[in-house]
């Protein structure tokens, strides 16, 4: 890898320390060009012109999304954001009373709560599979679990938003196809950090975003959906994009995965998301993944050495996502002091509202979270270490 | 109103003759200004970073949209675009087997689908309210449907994607709120052409775009929920931004608007609909209305002195949406011709599949549109009739 050509690349990193990669990372030059030379264009010569002229470059994205998560173009759905991504392939579920979803401690309260609706409308129960003694998921009680043939989904992230373990979701996915079951992997913490590859996952759903790992604009996101699951699941919302009005009785519904969008799309976005997903195949996945788990290791080796510092992500195989607690004060303070004007060092809190169950299990209230990316150095690291050991108590 | 200002600060004006603002408007300088700008911010300092230092400006949205229609900022929620800002109001509804949804002939397929899916799903009954001679929703028709009380809804579009009449929504809105039935109004192409206030019209629920004759970016739109409806309706998709949650096991919906919208959202796209709200507030919309109505009328008249051109639109009141068809000429053929090098005027299609009722009723199988706004002229008029008047067959 080529990190001073990465830096190069990434205007941001002239300004300030950027560890806020799991909140939104820094964009890099090809994306923002990508975006703002089409928002131009939009307003040169109109935007459905724009996007006619841009067709081939559109039709591209589904493409390069495509190689990011070895899946076929026409099992991708780009959709405004990994949420609505998410929802489409959740809500779409044909979930009744007494039907089980198992998930994980990790699980983020942006998917937990469409559980818990589902629970009081549909009569649907949760379930959640301990970890083992590592802190992922336990594969033997996760096999016990599907034992239960009132299970309909396996649900969970890849990587929480709160660090913590990288789930083994191939052998989740081998567990689950095994038993019959669907799985929808929240990958959007996984994909631009490490390899997300669908067939050796063998999930049958992924929701992912652009502004993550992936460097993509805000505002964008995609959905993988399996060919043969995607035929038959009708989408939650329709519209005459994800569908054909035939008679005025009777619609068809579109045959690939984006049956799940919708007529309209922010172009420049989606554009920028691809720009963002080539960006990233040409740095290379693997060795991106490769320096991330070494600079995020060598940062909680780091903490571990600032007094009152406690790192706190479990799992046998961690990601770019370091969390920890300082004794001596909350994290909002420890971001407000690395955010100060000499220091300018993004950081960001985890709070229980995000992952109840795991803070809950951790006895934990919120922690400090820095997401390192591959364009970080050990020097910006040495620096952030130095500002919490001057860091005054809260 | 100062038009040779409206096209100072509208760059593709000198490019081209822009008649496809149902489709996508040209944007003014300062919507562009807004989104490059944020969008460089983003790049510089991160994405919640940026929207961290605009939280006012974001904020302001609410406000600004608000004033726009006559609404509370707390009655908005900002959505993707108006086909999902429409889904999370009619979608959330909670429809029961036989309730029954009155629409106009003018209904777009995109909302019309989800009519026959929940019609499959929940066993609802469509109705179509007829048209009076003048080609608008029929008050009197409107009324005795009212009167079975199985109707729970009234939904259609103030004006139709192809054209034809503005709808007396006031009317509609006063008959819907006597018959105590909700109102879910499709403004997509009502907000930014003419005056649209919630208040005089008494709709419960609204939806628009940002990039029609709002002029704002591609991929944006929002919802407006009158307060005390908001309260009682629960989303179909809920996240942590819609909902908290207080327990593992139970969680909290927010009382505003924004029950309707998610944790993500492009901020550089938000804040772009901002500015075009307040661009066009600035300009003053009841002159901007009569401006539109003014030079589409113009259109109509030298359109009909065309030989083998007929104007299609009908209604008592015609907006700025200006259909027809060409006797020797099928609508791909005018929108080539015209698009053509020396000419360079945008009109678009509208087919058959997009509003099937009207279309059926009219005996047509697709039009010509040009959708002409205030930063339009006399001019630009003459010079797309000139060009019909050459136009070969096809």
């Amino acid at each position: 890898m080529n990190i001073e050509q990465l830096r190069a690349d990434t205007p941001g990193v002239e300004q300030l320390i950027h560890f806020n990669n799991a909140g939104a990372a820094l964009m890099p030059d090809p994306v923002i060009e990508v975006m703002t030379r089409h928002l131009q264009l939009e307003a040169r010569i109109g935007g459905y012109e724009a996007a006619g002229q841009q067709s081939v470059e559109v039709e591209n994205v589904y493409e390069d999304i495509g190689r990011l998560i070895n899946a076929r173009p026409e099992e991708i759905a780009v959709i405004e954001n990994a949420t609505r991504a998410w929802d489409m392939a959740f809500y779409s579920l044909p979930l009744r009373p007494g039907d089980v979803v198992l998930t994980s401690t990790t699980e983020y309260a942006g998917n937990y709560i469409p559980y818990l609706q589902l629970k009081q409308q549909r009569g649907i129960e949760i379930r959640v599979i301990p970890n083992d003694e590592q802190g992922q998921v336990s594969l033997p009680a996760l096999r016990d679990m599907l034992g239960d043939d009132r299970v309909a989904l396996v649900s969970l992230p890849v990587i929480a938003t709160n660090g913590g373990p990288v789930q083994p979701i191939e052998q989740i996915g081998a567990l689950a196809r095994a038993a019959g079951v669907l799985f929808l992997l929240d990958a959007c913490q996984g994909v631009g950090q490490m390899p997300i590859d669908v067939q050796k996952i063998g999930c049958h759903m992924l929701a992912a975003t652009s502004r993550k790992y992936l460097r993509g604009p805000r505002g964008m996101g995609f959905l993988y959906v399996e060919k043969t699951l995607c035929e038959n699941l009708e989408p939650a919302f329709l519209d005459l994009h994800a569908a054909s009005l035939l008679t005025p009785d009777t619609f068809k519904i579109r045959g690939d995965a984006r049956r799940f969008e919708n007529w309209e799309c922010n172009v420049a976005a989606k554009l920028g998301m691809g720009a963002a997903a080539r960006y990233a195949l040409a740095q290379g996945i693997e060795p991106m993944w490769q320096r991330i788990q070494r600079l995020s290791a060598h940062l909680r080796n780091r903490l571990a050495d600032v007094p009152g510092v406690t790192p706190q992500d479990m799992g046998a195989i961690k990601s770019g996502i370091v969390t920890f607690t300082c004794q001596n004060a909350g994290a909002a303070h420890v971001k407000d002091w690395l955010a100060g004007q000499e220091k300018r060092i993004n950081v960001t809190t985890s709070t229980f509202r995000s992952t109840m169950l795991d803070m809950q299990q951790r006895d934990l209230l919120e922690v400090s979270r820095a997401s390192l990316h591959a364009y970080n150095t050990e020097a910006e690291i040495d620096a952030m270490v130095n500002a919490l050991l001057r860091m005054p108590r809260s």
